[in-house]
């Protein structure tokens, strides 16, 4: 059946299961959502039910909205708005969007507006379908760009969805299907992640990593897709470059289909794949694309909150859970088939309870395979407890300054400093540390903004601590944000001790590299070491006593001795140890027959396998890149 | 650089290395030989050493060939090369093929004028480029059929031949490389054999096989490769049908690529998909092709010998070894890049000295992964000795004989059907058992007759008394050819005892079932299987011990009785036991990395993949079908 008659079916039965007093003036299938327009929408608004029914017989995700002819001028209706939400929401700003009715209402406490109360009655008086969102506390330049390009571009953007609905219901191929993941990146390896998840209708690519230390792509000239024409979908599980840093690539290179994954990640990933382009651009490299590229991206994503599923093609459902790593990293679960397979790549995951995150969750509805991240998978991969990794960083902190001494932490903008960040505070705020100033330079000031937007994807405790107490430690004075290059050059060259936290976080670029240059022949410095540091990274080549290093300054390759002090704080990973990562397989519920290791270095991948195997009698298997394992 | 100036350049390198007394009047590329045509052909017929130097300097074969307008008329020549040809060679036949400038002399003893000074006599007297082939010493209409046929079609294979040559010359892909095997079918399961050996540059389909319980072919849906639009060749290790039964098939839906196998195994392949076609007609069930797919098939192959390297893609060059399975079963060995990586397919082996063939090889120039069959790779696998089995036989066909009964034997056409007709000759001949005659039905006659005109294939012992001692045993008085379907109606209800060979092997067709149908309910005759099985095949069931069974019978089903006496003589397989692969692997020179297992049931791919692991510690992988795994 040809999509458009396939969509008039839809449509008829959508209309059987509205309530008869509903009056429908045209049903649109928008990506993976059947958007409902009705011209009597107030008497709807308040009953959220109606599409929640729908949606369950339909088997697809329902909206309501006004008919756009129904709606009144937005000028007029924002006043009214803002008089019917308390003060104490703080309004910061309000959007409309004529052609689905909807007006997106942003306010420091969303909270106070999210009631059903007052948001059906919002709906109601407005005519309207209101929208609340949060406006971040700490002001988000990525955020606002990102949500104002995607309203400018509302035309393209609808097309682009109703172009993912009728691939939606193009029909299956009958017979004898199969699942197999193909390993197109970081199998045996840290760096450019990607898997190809294909069944018999269906190409799924998950993450779409570049290598930090090399630059290189995942294997996109293999025979089994290509990755401009042949893939459905792409699904990104955190927004970390090593799963995502080559997806504007892939828009670059005219791929059209849609981009899953959640809000913070299509966030965080479009500010650090910009930023990836102005530092190659800083260091004269080819870059692999360009902002237009990460354009494109913004508006092929289709953001989804943990817990919801989502048809992502004919035969492929998606659900997103809490993979515990990074703000809005996600363990992507896909049902393929009515009941054929369940397979979970959990991207990168942690599984403790973290300063910023939940751990990683353990229950799916149902799971016969698993792909799982062995980056501290080998037997003798354990790491100290975030207590421990605090006390430790206070320790050194302390040594450095009794000296006089610059402290200098590689960071990623995203993770690991938001977690350093809340340990200095909450050391400098109970005197355990003298009172430095912290420097934030590349990133990671925009990075925080972005976690205080989305407070639902924080743990409990921080979310209680930001907007219940209002003692919100990312806004803490002892905060700078480094923000010119002068500004950098006079840290760089003043006396004071203070301590710096910069990107990269594997020292492969970015303007942590400017301070080791000036700071490395100091023997009062230090070098603080947080996150891992891969095989190629000229991080770990530091790490290791390297007592001398070549390294680009302003064109030219200049030799710096290395005298100051490195340690390697562990214990602040996004990445669960060996302890946690078997725990976290204990802890699984179901328990997969299978599971595929990736994500680590050779031997850890191996070591990993071979103990899960067992201890707990689970078959296992560590591919290669290029391989393809089938799993029904 | 495209093709055609690629050709320029080679031929002005061919020139360079030319004889300055050469007069070369055109240099063309047929596939995978360099044609050198000549005007003053008689000056270097009797040197075949300046193409085998002028080979070894540009890595391609090469052959010198007279210019056609030097030739003189066939009718001339033919009395001059009869008159030189030593009568004991007894000349059938003499075909002339003036592109080429070849003559092609059949004869019954074609040892007679395989004599270099003779053969260069017949060239430099007659201007032809004579060829001596040997004329069957039973004639075989296939042989017959095939040779005229590819006669017949000369402009078309010379076409064909180009463009296999321009394919071969392609530029390759610069960059990283490698090499990988994606299991079609034929993996953890015995039938519809096939693999794809996928590089950086090239892909190679070895074996395209039938599951002869199921009709299941491989799976060509997969997306690495569309088996008709992207494949550079297919190599077929063996006739048997599990491992060519569906190559028509590609032909009849557009593949125009090369096929790689052995004379005997173009010959062997073509009888028994013709045969497939009948039988699948006789029992109206729909076939996969059509006799001109096999035609287009035969003219689309180019056979080569054991041990000749030949070039079949830009980066991969093929050998083939002795596999000791069937007539012409080769193990094939690849040489991927320039020492990248070389990987050995053994097809179906059999490493014991048959009454037909020499042991499987063993030595190659260099192996890094061998892909080896399992099919009796179980660790309760062994098999009786080829005499014990002989034994057996005789006492089974002497107990049938003393009560009157029929003996009915269940054969493949190729392979066991010869060793049994053999063992049998030498029981009556010695004998061991009574004088009983017996019949060859289906095809077996014919196979027969291939065999004896390719004695090349055969192991010395036969060769010798076939050849030097003129005891050809398959002329023995005792073997009658089952011609028509009146004289297969006598025989069935005859009441004197009897042999009868007939195919199917597994009786899942063929006339073996009208055998069974008439003699089946009568506890005097003797139902015996000397061949494997399969999981799913009709010869399985009955050998289980099933009491009654429906068959068709003239478009109706009836139902059989089975009360003849069923045993199965152990020790006629055409395929190792397990202690013959352990054997096998144990004499391997090189020993490879990897072993890659496949065609056998599921618990005999991993119990064999674990047992040489264990002993021999060479990494085994037993993928099921659809996976792929990477070798470098």
């Amino acid at each position: 059946m040809n999509p458009d008659r396939l969509f008039d079916s839809l449509r008829e039965q959508v209309k059987g299961l509205a309530p008869s007093n509903m009056d429908i003036s045209s049903i649109e299938f928008e990506g993976p959502i059947v958007a409902i327009y009705v011209r009597n929408y107030d008497e709807f608004s308040g009953n959220v039910d109606v599409a929640k029914n729908m949606a369950m017989s339909v088997r697809r995700r329902v909206d309501i909205r006004p008919d756009p002819s129904t709606l009144e001028d937005p000028d007029k209706v924002e006043k009214k708005i803002r008089s019917m939400i308390p003060d104490s929401a703080e309004v910061t700003d309000i959007n409309f969007q004529p052609d689905t009715g909807q007006a997106f209402v942003e306010a420091i406490n969303p909270g106070a507006i999210n009631d059903q109360e007052i948001l059906s009655a919002l709906k109601k008086e407005s005519g309207w379908n209101v929208k609340v969102m949060r406006s971040p506390p700490i002001p988000s330049k990525t955020i606002s760009d990102v949500r104002g390009y995607l309203r400018y571009s509302k035309d393209e953007r609808s097309a682009m969805l109703k172009k993912v609905a009728r691939n939606l219901v193009r029909p299956v191929i009958e017979g004898e299907q199969w699942v197999r993941v193909t390993t197109m990146g970081g199998f045996r390896q840290v760096g450019r992640s990607a898997s190809l998840l294909t069944t018999r209708n269906s190409k799924i690519l998950i993450d779409c990593g570049l290598d930090p230390g090399s630059d290189a792509t995942p294997y996109f000239a293999i025979p089994e897709a290509n990755p401009i024409t042949d893939i459905d979908a792409v699904v990104i599980t955190h927004a970390h470059l090593d799963h995502c840093g080559t997806l504007p690539a892939l828009f670059k290179y005219g791929y059209e289909g849609p981009v899953y994954c959640t809000e913070p990640t299509r966030d965080l990933m479009a500010l650090l794949q910009l930023d990836n382009i102005k530092l190659a651009y800083g260091e004269a490299k080819k870059n692999l694309y360009d902002a237009k590229d990460v354009r494109k991206e913004i508006l092929h994503t289709i953001p989804l909150k943990y817990g919801s599923t989502t048809d992502i093609a004919p035969d492929v459902r998606l659900t997103f859970h809490n993979a515990g790593h990074i703000l809005g990293s996600a363990i992507a679960h896909f049902h393929v088939g009515e009941g054929l397979h369940n397979i979970a790549f959990t991207g990168d995951t942690k599984y403790e309870k973290t300063w910023l995150f939940n751990p990683a969750n353990t229950k799916f509805p149902r799971l016969e395979t698993l792909v799982i991240e062995s980056t501290y998978g080998g037997h003798n991969d354990y790491q100290p407890s975030r207590h421990d990794a605090s006390e430790q960083l206070g320790e050194y902190i302390k040594e450095a300054c009794t000296h006089g001494g610059k402290i200098l932490i590689p960071v990623f903008a995203v993770g690991r400093s938001q977690e350093v960040m809340l340990v200095i505070e909450e050391l400098e705020r109970t005197e355990a540390i003298p009172p430095l100033p912290v420097y934030l330079d590349g990133m990671i000031w925009e990075a925080t903004a972005i976690h205080t937007a989305y407070p639902e994807y924080l743990n409990t405790q921080l979310r209680t601590q930001i907007f219940q107490k209002n003692e919100n430690p990312f806004l803490s004075p002892i905060f700078h944000r480094v923000e010119t290059a002068d500004m950098r050059e006079e840290i760089c060259h003043s006396p004071d001790p203070c301590i710096v936290l910069a990107t990269g976080g594997m020292m492969s670029g970015g303007p942590v590299l400017e301070y080791f240059r000036e700071w490395a022949d100091d023997p009062r410095n230090w070098l603080l070491f947080v996150g891992y540091q891969s095989e190629n990274s000229l991080g770990r080549t530091i790490q290791r006593g390297r007592t001398e290093i070549t390294l680009p300054s302003k064109g030219k390759q200049i030799t710096v001795e290395i005298k100051m002090n490195r340690e390697t704080v562990d214990g602040f990973s996004g990445h669960s140890d060996r302890k946690q990562m078997m725990e976290y397989i204990r802890k699984l519920d179901p328990r997969p027959d299978k599971i595929i290791i990736g994500h680590g270095e050779d031997r850890k991948c191996t070591d990993l396998a071979s103990s899960i195997y067992k201890k707990y009698n689970i078959q296992t298997v560590a591919p290669q890149n290029l391989e393809t394992v089938r799993l029904k």
